[in-house]
C-alpha cells in the first residue's frame, strides 16, 4: 500500500492575529505529506523554482516523505501566498498570490509512482487532476479535493472526474455551490450523486460531515484554545485520512471513520503553531494521545 | 423528582425561506416544557394576556405540563415577537417586539411548586432569576440561560446569579462576551470561573460543548436536511436536557452527557416544523429512534 500526493509546495506568508511570518514553507501537498508522513510514507509529486532551498528539501527527508516527484524548474520561482486571518480565525483574505512556477505545471509522476495505491489529488483544475489519475496504473483509493473556482468555471471537466473519484472532500460552502442548495445535508447527499462513492464536508473548527452508502457520520473539531494560525488544516485533515487509510488493514466498516478522526487530531495540531510549526514537534504517541482524549470528548 | 420551568409564553409571527406563520404559540417557557414533556411533566411558570385561547391552554394539557403558574392578566395581552429568519437559517432579524404583559411580569411559584428539584430559568433580567431561584425550598439542580443585553446591562446582577447555579447555557456569541476572549474554548473554561459548575456553549446546528469537572464533551448537531424554523431550538435543547435529567436515576458520569444528547435530538425535531408543528408530532419512541440512529452517526 503506498499514497500519492499531487499538489503544491509553497512559500506562504501569514498575518494572523498571533503574528506574522514570511516565506514558510507551505502548500497542499506539504501539509497533506506532512500528515499523512506520521501514518505512512507518502510520495509527493509538485513543482519548486531554483530558490527552494535544501533546508525545505530536508524537511521532507526528515519525515521520510518520498520526494522523487518534486521537480525543480530552471529558472523558475516557487509558488507563494499572502494571506491574513480575521480575529475569528474562521475567515481569511488574500493579499497576495504569485503562482509562478505553478502556471504551466503539468504533473509528471515518476515511473516508481505509477503503482501507488492511495491517490490524493489536492486542489487543482479538475483537467490536470484527471492527466495525473491517468498516470496511475490501478488505484484502490482516490480522493480529491477542489474550489468554489473550478465549481464555477470547469465544470465539465470537473463532471468527468467526479464519477473517477472514491471520495471528494469540499468545504461546507463548496458543497452549497457544486449541488446549488442552501442545506448541507441536501449537499453532502446531491454531491454523492455526482459521481464520487462518498464525500467528505469540512466545516472548520466546526468539523467534519461524511456521506457514503454507510449513511451520515458526524466529527466535531477538536477542540484547541491555540488557534494561532489555520493555514493547512484541510489538507493535513486529509493527509492524516488519507495516511491512516493507507496503513489500516482492518476491514472496510468504520475504517473510514476512523481515518477521520485522526484527520481531526492533526489538523488540531496543525493550527497550534505558523506553517509546520507544531507539525514538527509532535509524534505519532502525542497524536495516538489526543485522539485517546478526542474518543473520550465524545463519549456518551 | 419534579421540574420547573420559568420563562416566556408568546405569540410568535414567523418568517423563513420556508414560509410564513402568525401568532403561533411560542416563547422559551412553552418550548422548554413541550420538549421536556416527552421525558418527565414540567412545571410552567409565565404570563398571558386575556387575548391567550383555551386552545393554547389545551397544547400544555395535552402533554401533561403542570400550568399552575400560568397567570392570566386581566387587561392585558400576551407578549409577541416577529422574526425574519435568513437564507442561511443561521441567522434572524428581530421585526417587532411587544412586550404587553411581560413588561411587568414578576414571576410567583405557587406552593404545590416550591418543592421543585430541578429549575431552569429561560432568559430573562439575571434580578428576576435571583428572585425566581429564592421561592424554590431547595433545589437540586439548578440551570439558566441568559442573553447579550444582560450580560452588558445588568453584569453585577449577573455576577451574583451565576455562583448559585449549576449550569449556565449560552450560545457561543454570549460566551465570547461574558468571557471577553475570541475563544470558544477558552470562554467556556473562564465562564466556569464565574460561579457555575457546568458551562454549555449552543453552536446551533453546529451543536454544543460542555465544560465542567468531568473535562470538554461535544455534539454535533443533529443534521437533519428539513430545516423549517428554528425558533425554540435553544429551549427544546434545554428542555429535553432538564426532562431527560429529571427522570434518569443512573449515576452522575456521563448523565449530563446522554441529557445533552437527548436534548440534540428533541432540538432537531423542532426546527422540522413552524412552531411547535413537529414537536406534536413527535413521541418518545421516535425520539428513542433518532436517538439511536444519532449514536450510530457518532461511532467510529
Amino acid at each position: 500500500m503506498s499514497l500519492l500526493v499531487v499538489g503544491t509546495v509553497a512559500f506562504d506568508s501569514i498575518e494572523s492575529p498571533s503574528g506574522t511570518v514570511d516565506d514558510v514553507l507551505g502548500g497542499s501537498a506539504t501539509y497533506f505529506s506532512y500528515a499523512a508522513s506520521f501514518f505512512t510514507k507518502p510520495r509527493l509529486v509538485a513543482v519548486v523554482g531554483e530558490d527552494f532551498p535544501d533546508a525545505n528539501r530536508q524537511v521532507f527527508a526528515d519525515r521520510q516523505i518520498d520526494t522523487a516527484g518534486l521537480t525543480t524548474e530552471k529558472g523558475g520561482s516557487t509558488f507563494r501566498w499572502k494571506g491574513r486571518y480575521h480575529q475569528d480565525m474562521d475567515t481569511r483574505d488574500t493579499l497576495e498570490v504569485h503562482l509562478n512556477v505553478l502556471a504551466t505545471f503539468d504533473p509528471k509522476l515518476p515511473a516508481s509512482y505509477r503503482d501507488s495505491t492511495h491517490v490524493f489529488l489536492a486542489n487543482s483544475s479538475p483537467q490536470v487532476q484527471i492527466k495525473v489519475l491517468q498516470q496511475v496504473t490501478r488505484p484502490t483509493l482516490v480522493m480529491a479535493d477542489t474550489m468554489d473556482l473550478w465549481i464555477s468555471t470547469e465544470r465539465d471537466a470537473l463532471n468527468k472526474l467526479l464519477p473517477r473519484l472514491d471520495g471528494l472532500l469540499l468545504n461546507d460552502g463548496e458543497s452549497l455551490l457544486l449541488t446549488d442548495t442552501d442545506n448541507i445535508i441536501r449537499a453532502g447527499e446531491r454531491a454523492r450523486k455526482l459521481g464520487p462513492k462518498f464525500v467528505i464536508i469540512k466545516k472548520g473548527e466546526h468539523g467534519a460531515l461524511l456521506f457514503s452508502d454507510d449513511g451520515v457520520f458526524m466529527l466535531p473539531g477538536y477542540p484547541t484554545s491555540q488557534v494561532i494560525d489555520p493555514t493547512g488544516a484541510g489538507d493535513s485533515f486529509a493527509g492524516g485520512i488519507m495516511g491512516h487509510l493507507t496503513q489500516d488493514t482492518s476491514p472496510p466498516p468504520g475504517r473510514l471513520r476512523r481515518a477521520m478522526a485522526y484527520g481531526t487530531v492533526v489538523a488540531s495540531l496543525t493550527v497550534e503553531g505558523f506553517g509546520l510549526e507544531r507539525l514538527k514537534r509532535t509524534d505519532r504517541a502525542e497524536i495516538d494521545a489526543r485522539m485517546q482524549k478526542y474518543r473520550e470528548m465524545l463519549a456518551f
